[in-house]
């Protein structure tokens, strides 16, 4: 899975991923009018603004970037449009030849670990018959568990070549509270990250890199350096960049020398561009999803620079 | 919440809930053909079955348990309609008066742990209408993001009387993996355990005990006991009670001198009796709700026992 990720950063000289996280006031009035006029004010109407709002985008970005990240939270507080906005999302994206990270942060013992395994990357049998229900090709995971928690998810990686990210390092301020303490002589993150890293010798790929990533937090850039080092084939996906403050010089120390080794993810950066300051006076809010490819292809100038200064 | 939930543990003289946690091979043909014949052997067609074994179950065990809690795991495995078989459960079991724990085990950095918040135990505004998307009474939580990705959920767990169960020490054999590590001299889930008995100090209800209670798994004896002494204000939700191999003995140190402090999970135990040797022959398959009847009140005398002894 790892090698499709990094062979389509490579052919778009990309290294980003969009995080398609809608909220109601990211989205321009137009579309959600439309919505409310068809569904009414409820949820089934929120959700309709969703999808139709991340197919624009995805249609206006797909050929610039190499992925998505839905955040499935945001489409579980509409319910179940709101799921079925998730899930009809995930397969627009891939439709249109992205590659999905389905932003999910599971995470439980083994035997419903297998359950969240065959939800999203892998398949339910049902009486014979098999079934995958999101279908995402990436997901996130988190280890507070253990090894038990994991290996359930391996199977489907294997037979489905898929795809995971571990939280190791988170970027919210939050973040160090644990997993900053220091057990036998180092934080509890790189601790995290070594198991990561031994989790994916199974996985690696042609590029040195594993199926199995690490979440690595840009907000704190002294660790990505350190985490890049420690953990030469655990590929990083890295949120922060952006409305979370931190700048492509900060998460520069997650990729190797060659550019590769992490992809970098902003949501409302991207998807809120059309309402920002720098963005809304070229763009109407009618033009919301031209005023995203503007955004990346300025946050892919600003990484490549970066990357290459 | 913890009241709520209290009052009624003493009312029934049963602290245990029953895990929800359909799969096809625990329910018997003859919910699963009428279930097939009219919906297909499809993912539609398992949600359906999935629905009606638990409203019966819920029938059969209403009057003598507490508590539900369906893990969501499962109900995801079948996608959009699982999940709608998830939320018609939770609406089902509080009807039938039951307080609902969603197991979802959620968790992210904090704007996207609000919207967690608002899907479970919150509300969702649409254009100033609110609408509660899934509505459990409380639900379980991850605390690897530390503080910030916990407060999001304060807001709602005040304003709707809901609470919640931060997972501290987990059930499974790797639980041990990250959460024994030892750091300023106490292992992780202790760290974690003050920090959640901290959290909960807001949220102290007329029994001492905190709406933001502790997931502490039954097979670690010692660690219950000692756990119960350093969180005398934290309840603890108990799995690994029966098909994990933890018995009523192994967990009576979670409890309080007066039997109060824990609620006990049995998923599998309770609603996979009738296929049990205990069970199956004095059950038909027709009668597979009430072997969970059955089950419950040998789980009820055996923990009750054991709390008393």
């Amino acid at each position: 899975m790892i090698d499709r990720l990094i062979e389509k950063i490579i052919a778009l000289k990309n290294p980003t991923v969009v995080g398609l996280d809608p909220r109601l006031n990211l989205i321009p009035d137009h579309v959600k009018e439309a919505a409310f006029a068809e569904y009414g004010k409820t949820p089934e109407g929120a959700a309709a603004a969703f999808l139709k709002f991340n197919q624009d985008i995805i249609d206006a970005v797909c050929d610039l970037v190499p992925a998505v990240k839905p955040q499935i939270a945001m489409y579980e507080m509409l319910g179940i449009p709101g799921v079925k906005a998730f899930a009809d999302t995930v397969k627009y994206a891939k439709k249109k030849g992205l590659i999905v990270i389905g932003d999910i942060k599971r995470s439980d013992i083994a035997s419903t670990a297998e359950a969240y395994a065959a939800a999203h990357i892998g398949t339910t049998d049902v009486e014979g018959e098999s079934f995958a229900a999101f279908d995402e090709d990436m997901i996130t995971v988190n280890p507070y568990l253990g090894s038990d928690s994991i290996d359930p998810f391996f199977k489907a990686m294997q037979a489905r070549d898929r795809g995971m990210f571990i939280l190791c390092k988170t970027s919210n301020p939050g973040g160090g509270e644990f997993q900053d303490l220091i057990v036998d002589g180092m934080p509890l993150y790189e601790k995290v990250g070594l198991r990561i890293e031994d989790w994916g010798a199974a996985f690696r790929g042609s590029y040195g890199f594993s199926d199995i990533g690490a979440v690595v937090g840009a907000t704190y850039p002294e660790q990505g350096v350190r985490l890049r080092k420690l953990l030469p084939h655990t590929f990083f996906l890295v949120p922060g960049y952006g409305a979370q403050g931190a700048t492509a010089k900060d998460l520069a120390g997650c990729f190797n020398e060659d550019g590769i080794g992490a992809i970098v993810n902003s949501s409302r950066g991207i998807i809120g561009a059309w309402k920002s300051a720098k963005y809304n006076t070229q763009f109407t809010p009618e033009e919301y999803a031209q005023a995203s490819r503007a955004a990346i292809i300025d946050m892919q100038q600003d990484l490549w620079g970066a990357l290459n200064a």
